[in-house]
């Protein structure tokens, strides 16, 4: 066989390989999704037994003696023996496969253990408030991620290390001049809102609005965006979250009667989620190439979907209507202006997964930095909270007087997931400089929006993003569709803007 | 380490391997179950690869080294080593795989492909009622059952390898004369039938039923039944089917708005097998001494509380008002005794699936004699659709005029599945069999049944049946619950008491 043809034999037979071991990916995501909508309760010790079989095959199977050798006879650079798209599963594939022989088993397993048994404390310390509790896990977490950053390998910092497990090839040092900035852009602007005496009506939101007519709105809203109900399908949990691949992409929502807000920006972020799936690149399905670049890009999508069009005026000049038409009880006396408002009321809070659009990104950025502070000792795991409650006071102006509204609020760190938090402004800050690009390439987006056609904007994150795989890192794609690294001034304008207008700021 | 510490090791090694074989199966039983209830239509070709991927681990793992070795380490009789439950375990597992590494996997593939070609001409012989369209596949297929025979060993006859797929150690000769003293029995039964002036108002049960409506029935017999919502659940799907295991049992129902008796009975036959994986010792879970012993008494379970519970006039003295309140228009004018006769009607009639208690054995005798007299070649294919007309005229009185109503209408012999059909009579024949015996058991049955109270005989059969799982053979079963072998008079008898009060005979 000559060496051209041996090339491609072994590609295809890797490839063929990587795609059976999507497929058994798929098979426990899918036990996932089963588990948080229709599984009995009675189930759920034995449906642990079949997810944790399947890791294991699959882990053993990535890690196997036959993918190495795949990968060891594949060059280091592309050398034109391949096609893009290929050399992308030959790249991320490698990544991942080196990423997951660096890490001994002893400490995969001591993971695994103090996930489950920190987590069951966290629980308990929120419960009573009790950080001192809790503290002992935080300090055994930073011990395991400074360990896991060392045998990964990093950079500058042990904290690279980390984030790119979440957000492939990001360095700290490139988000967090970017987070700074947008802090110092924030504080100010939060400040005028706090002083602004404009008074924002949001009673009527909180009025009944019965179930199944706010499921109704959520599909009709879902369906207008371009969800394809033949490949997907949206079904209810106790918390929202989407899985899946292009040909079968589930979201869930949760209806909460006294919110209409609750069920309809979920499910518009949920949907996000899902059109990226959706728009992935159905040739490249169960390869990288067919599969998402990054937590922060998938955050970008349901956060543009969510905020930027879904609490824009121009939409609820389309969608305002039928949502009246839906609920005229509730929303008599209420006009497009008064919804549209009440929809972007900003108001410092503690709670980090209910805070608005202005303020949520504080609650990340003092999360990101003190995750950094940890890994660096710059800090001590027991004073945590004390830096937590004095961060808040400086950032928002107010501090919780209860750990579990406070350094306890969130479930990650018990889970040890460090590195996880700074995806979510990452998100915010994509969208709204992908957002920007987009207005630039449509004519018109604003109008297209206001009267209903969201094709024309879907179909562009489409090409631009979601075909794209992984490509790109989110780096390079945003470099690529925007012509600039990512920056906090997109995201700062917006805010200025909609606030601006709103508040009188 | 001493000898018998050795066989401990290893059979504790074992046991844990099967556990996660039976992980894995049950990944894709699951990926079944979504298929038939919630699965997007667009995403049926990449679950069709996932289902691949993890069938050929599973036929991997079964049939490797390491399950040969540990089948080759225990003895071939329990010789006091193991308990009981452990060796059926050992003595189950061994039967499975000697019959998987026998079958070579060039028939594996053949057998493969031909169901898929035989399945899509079948349907359009279907179509078209050509049954010449389909005759080559027939022929095919008893060639290849014929070679799969001769690899799988038989005592008797190639059948006996055939029937024994799906219904373990039961010969041939067990079920012949049984199924002959059975349609001795029925001939003039259905006849007399047939003759009587009898009139038997059945239209009310086809006027239209609300879905909503008759789904809260099904759910409300369900639930007396005994089966456990915490550890299942009810869906929809184009046809009604049960999957699972003790801690998560699944079963379907289809609803006809203008056919009342459809979901019920159906939801009844399935809630039957479903009792029967719930009854399952949870002890043995994931391996065989926590399985289903046979198709056949699988089915028992079904028709016992679809037909023999679900059809007798004293469940009705306790559901009927029940039932009359949820549909008191529909059943306004219809007292129990013209409710009861109107769901035990029978009538000759074409369809398989649409048979009723009387004639549907007689369905089963015709293929199951044609399956065995194609076998051994005591006809041939092509002259199978005249010998099953003859068959139909003599037994039932009447012959379809097309095929499709006709050897056409099942799709088992497309996919080739000989020796499964048998498993139903043996149902029919085990349902009454058994309920005999629960009935000398229990003080009283049918009066706990009248006043609802079905628990009684549900921890009857938990106890005697479902809690054995794979312990006894069908037939063992079946003496030691009874006292008797497999006999046809006792289902005659029922069928002779029930049919001769209504319609005089």
């Amino acid at each position: 066989m000559s060496e051209t043809a041996n090339i491609r034999k072994n590609y295809n037979e890797f490839i063929e390989y990587v795609k059976e071991l999507s497929d058994i990916s798929r098979a426990n995501e899918f036990l996932e999704w089963d588990m948080e909508t229709y599984m009995p309760k009675g189930a759920a010790e034995s449906k642990g037994f079949v997810q944790s079989t399947i890791s294991g095959i699959a882990h053993e199977k990535f890690t196997s003696e036959r993918m190495k050798k795949y990968l060891e006879s594949f060059p280091t650079e592309n050398d034109g023996s391949f096609t893009p798209e290929e050399w992308t599963n030959i790249r991320e594939t490698r990544r991942e496969y080196e990423k997951s022989v660096k890490i001994p088993i002893d400490l995969v397993k001591e993971i695994s253990k103090t996930r489950s048994l920190a987590t069951s404390d966290w629980h308990k310390a929120k419960n009573e408030g009790n950080f001192k509790l809790f503290s002992p896990w935080l300090e055994k977490w930073v011990d395991i991620e400074e360990r896991e950053a060392e045998y990964l390998g990093y950079e500058n910092e042990p904290y690279d290390a980390l984030l790119d497990n979440f957000e492939p090839y990001t360095l700290t040092k490139d988000i967090e001049g970017v987070l700074r900035n947008l802090k110092n852009e924030l504080k100010p602007m939060i400040k005028a809102v706090i002083n602004s005496d404009m008074k924002i009506r949001t009673d009527f939101l909180y009025s009944p609005y019965k179930a199944d007519k706010q499921m109704f709105m959520v599909k009709k809203i879902a369906e207008k965006m371009g969800f394809d109900f033949t490949r997907g399908r949206i079904d209810m949990s106790e918390h929202p979250f989407t899985t899946g691949y292009v040909f079968d992409t589930r979201f869930t929502v949760k209806i909460r009667e006294n919110n209409l807000p609750f069920s309809i920006f979920a499910g518009m972020h949920e949907a996000g989620h899902a059109l990226y799936q959706q728009g992935l690149n159905e040739k490249w399905d169960r390869t990288p190439m067919g599969e998402p670049v990054s937590m922060g890009i998938h955050e970008s999508q349901s956060r543009l979907w969510e905020n930027i069009v879904g609490r824009s005026r121009e939409f609820w000049e389309y969608f305002y209507p039928s949502l009246r038409e839906t609920f005229p009880k509730q929303l008599k006396n209420v006009d497009i202006d008064e919804f549209h408002s009440a929809i972007n009321r900003s108001e410092p809070s503690l709670i980090r997964v209910e805070a608005d659009e202005l303020t949520y990104n504080m609650h990340i950025i003092l999360r990101f930095e003190m995750e950094r502070a940890l890994l660096n000792h710059e800090i001590e795991a027991k004073e945590a909270e004390e830096v937590w409650n004095e961060k808040m006071q400086e950032y928002m102006g107010i501090s919780p007087d209860n750990a579990s509204k406070g350094i306890l609020q969130d479930i990650h760190w018990a889970q040890g997931y460090f590195g996880y938090f700074p995806t979510y402004s990452l998100g915010n800050l994509y969208s709204s400089q992908l957002y920007n690009a987009a207005s630039k390439d449509i004519d018109d987006l604003k109008g297209s929006i206001g009267i209903g056609d969201l094709g024309v904007l879907r179909t562009w994150l489409k090409d631009n993003i979601h075909s794209k795989g992984k490509m790109f890192s989110a780096g390079e794609l945003c470099e690529n569709v925007t012509g600039e690294k990512l920056k906090a001034s997109y995201f700062v304008n917006y805010l200025q803007e909609k606030y601006g207008k709103i508040y009188g700021i």
